[in-house]
């Protein structure tokens, strides 16, 4: 353990490692339910670029497991150090290098939160799109895991707004790929490809990203349906209609009743609409002005009549910014309510109350609770699991899993594998693709020093044989 | 050659074979002004991603390469096939599977022309929003080359379009990735890393891509402008506005002039304005309401005239159609002016007057003619190159992508690096990030029968030790 610590002491200096018992808990765990905590052998707080080059060059050469870590507030397990590892950790790599007004960008560092980022483009009437939902979030912690969140619908994720990146490969040499521009085609994308790869082909050190203008005016309309059914055969007529909603939820009738407790919210929904609503739909419009944003929440509530919402109320922009808010805390409730596991999974949209009934029936084969919310828009279904037992919570989510790969989904739509995903992905996707990837991380990582055992268990390391066969 | 043949009609059957003496010269090359032609051993069309499959893997057994072919509309000879390798074309699988309008996705067969998909989008009030300029390209093209064009200001490129392809490894393994939704952090991104490699990583049998709600009223405004350096300035200011243009264009006085008298077409624009005037901008604006349309095209109009146009016309439908056709010509323009190659790089856009005074000291310096246009709005600036000494436009070129670079610019905006412009890459890129996407190269395709020449020169293939070191 102290040799670890001095050895990355060496490079970063001795007030910016700790080792052995002076490692914080809070350095053994993102916020996962399922993963165990486990310390590392130090932390490591490099101060720049090069130091991050120097650290993973002595990592590199000598076998040591390197995790990175940002606000640490992941929920797949993806930043749980190992043993003999060390955490990278980008604290003091937090700063905004640039808002560039001219070319719409952000240039930051990985530590950078998006409450920062927020404050900052604020001042410029500019915004960064993605809201994931937690703002004490990193920048750098966004990218490794492809952050989505509510506004995906309208402006894409995390991936769509990284335009360039600089990364440090695992044996310290320092690469940039893309800039400040939204289209190149020059060599293979390596800042799509290392987006959203938690933190398993290189470490990433700065972050371009694109900004848009803050339109200032937005609405929240909050719709009651009697079944998810028609909820999400709403969804394609208000994206088809034009008025480019912003957020685009649903909630079902258990979530909503938790987080509006829990924050203390009322809506001034009718106890008779209370019952009969199954489903809640949550629109959020913006528009450049106040006339054009009326006009838009018009139509949108005689369209949300037509297709067959109980009701139709426009939130006072206190009530309607409670909501957004306590929807995004709905994690926080789930855990606190004793919720044994969470599931993103993603699916076509027009695909989700088939996934959703698919979830209840394997709910009660197991016995199990299963709750959620979802970004209606894009198809990513929020599900929070309540079963303590975890050979049938196994059962449980492989058959969600399935059923939802059934209907062309994706195990994880923004939390990513992280190591507490990484076994059903193993088991349900297709052997040739995971084979692949293996060698696009070899490519990368030849040592396996990067994040070992988020979305590939460590064992499975192809040899070189594998590799160049 | 016949063994050739006969291997692969084998596959896919006599009549869907042609070798030898019988390929077509039409096979022998894409629209690249500079690459050589070269007739290959055989034209093999498949008609499923079966026989693709088959294919595959005969070819990687025997090391025959394999050049990837949809309309043959490329501009960087990425469809230069081999003496003795094959092109695989795609002509009949050419199949729209599905128009989804739920999910608001079309599946397609990677021979569909972007005319065909334009067609069937249209009826259901959807579009796909790529205007790469040839309607006649495939849509496997468009997604080998991470295809741009003038909306790529609104709604980005191929790449954030492409939601899922199905593709066929070097090997003859047939892998899908993404499906019909935006988000999903499921393991690497193939879909991203496939997209825009040129053919050199896999050959993409389907692509599920984004349709977008079709926005009937739009309105084409023109502005003349003293110099260069105002339009640059301009465009960040008509982004931050929020009028969210579809296309924002520059045009240099003498493309403006060439283009339009190549159309016949006249914008009714006075002598005195045309004599002042150094560059053109034009804006496109798109709305759901002819209200809200002329209510932009007026906040545009007062806008330009702050930013210091000379004079601003609001073109007739007919004329702005007109004047957006004739620029999307504007490589045959120069192709029949007897441009010896053209330059299609990215800048970050408030750097296009500085890249664009580059460009012109250099073709100073190397007495030759460069002319051009631009996407204002996303930095990709297109010239064309008039010097028919191959050693002096060598240097032009290299001098141009060094201060291009040196600016925070990438080589290829569009069309790729093909093998017409990969010597550069080679020599200006950073050795690292080649040594990297080498290495992703053999991941992909170990015996490099893919598109081999394309993005790499075929000798620098790394060996075995070299990957796994």
């Amino acid at each position: 353990m102290a040799d670890v610590g001095q050895l990355f002491a060496a490079i970063v200096g001795d007030a910016y490692v700790s080792a052995g018992d002076a490692v914080s808990d809070d350095y053994a765990h993102d916020e996962a339910l399922t993963a165990t905590w486990q310390r590392p052998a130090a932390v490591v707080r490099p101060a720049d670029t090069a130091e991050v080059a120097r650290v993973l060059a002595a990592a590199n050469e000598r076998g040591i497991p390197v995790t990175a870590r940002g606000s640490g507030t992941g929920l797949s397990g993806a930043c749980t150090p190992h043993a003999d590892g060390i955490v990278v950790s980008f604290e003091r790599m937090a700063a905004i290098c640039e808002i560039d007004t001219q070319n719409h960008v952000a240039v930051v560092q990985p530590g950078v939160t998006l409450d920062q980022l927020d404050a900052a483009t604020r001042e410029h009437d500019l915004v960064y799109p993605v809201f994931p939902g937690e703002y004490s979030a990193s920048l750098g912690g966004n990218v490794a895991t492809n952050a989505g969140g509510m506004r995906a619908v309208k402006y894409g994720v995390t991936r769509h707004q990284v335009l360039g990146i600089e990364a440090v490969l695992a044996n310290g040499e320092i690469v940039r790929s893309g800039g400040k521009f939204v289209k190149a085609t020059t060599g293979y994308d390596l800042t799509q490809l290392i987006t959203g790869s938690e933190g398993t082909l290189a470490l990433v050190t700065e972050a371009t990203l694109r900004l848009y203008p803050r339109l200032e005016h937005s609405a929240t309309v909050l719709a009651p349906f009697a079944v998810l059914d028609e909820v999400t055969h709403a969804v394609p007529r208000i994206v088809a209609s034009g008025v480019a909603p912003m957020v685009l939820e649903y909630i079902d009738v258990m979530t909503m009743a938790s987080i509006t407790a829990s924050a203390g919210l009322d809506l001034g929904i009718p106890q008779a609409v209370k019952d009969a609503a199954l489903a809640y739909l949550v629109v959020v419009l913006e528009e450049r002005t106040q006339d054009r944003l009326d006009e838009s929440v018009g139509e949108l509530g005689a369209l949300l009549g037509e297709l067959g919402a109980i009701d139709v109320y426009v939130l006072p922009a206190h009530s309607g910014q409670q909501l957004i808010s306590a929807r995004e805390k709905s994690f926080w409730v789930a855990k606190a309510a004793g919720a044994n596991d969470i599931i993103d999974m993603v699916v076509p949209r027009a695909q989700i109350s088939e996934y959703v009934t698919k979830v209840g029936e394997l709910a009660q084969l197991y016995e199990s609770l299963v709750v959620g919310c979802g970004h209606a828009g894009d198809g990513n279904v929020h599900l929070a699991v309540f079963q303590p037992d975890s050979e049938k919570r196994y059962k449980l989510l492989r058959g969600i899993f399935e059923a939802g790969m059934a209907l062309g989904g994706a195990i994880s739509g923004e939390h990513g594998l992280g190591t507490e995903k990484r076994r059903y992905f193993e088991e349900l996707e297709d052997p040739a693709k995971i084979a692949l990837m293996r060698r696009i991380k070899v490519a990368f990582d030849p040592n396996g020093i990067l994040n070992p055992g988020t979305i590939f268990e460590p064992n499975h390391q192809p040899t070189n044989h594998e590799v160049t066969a």
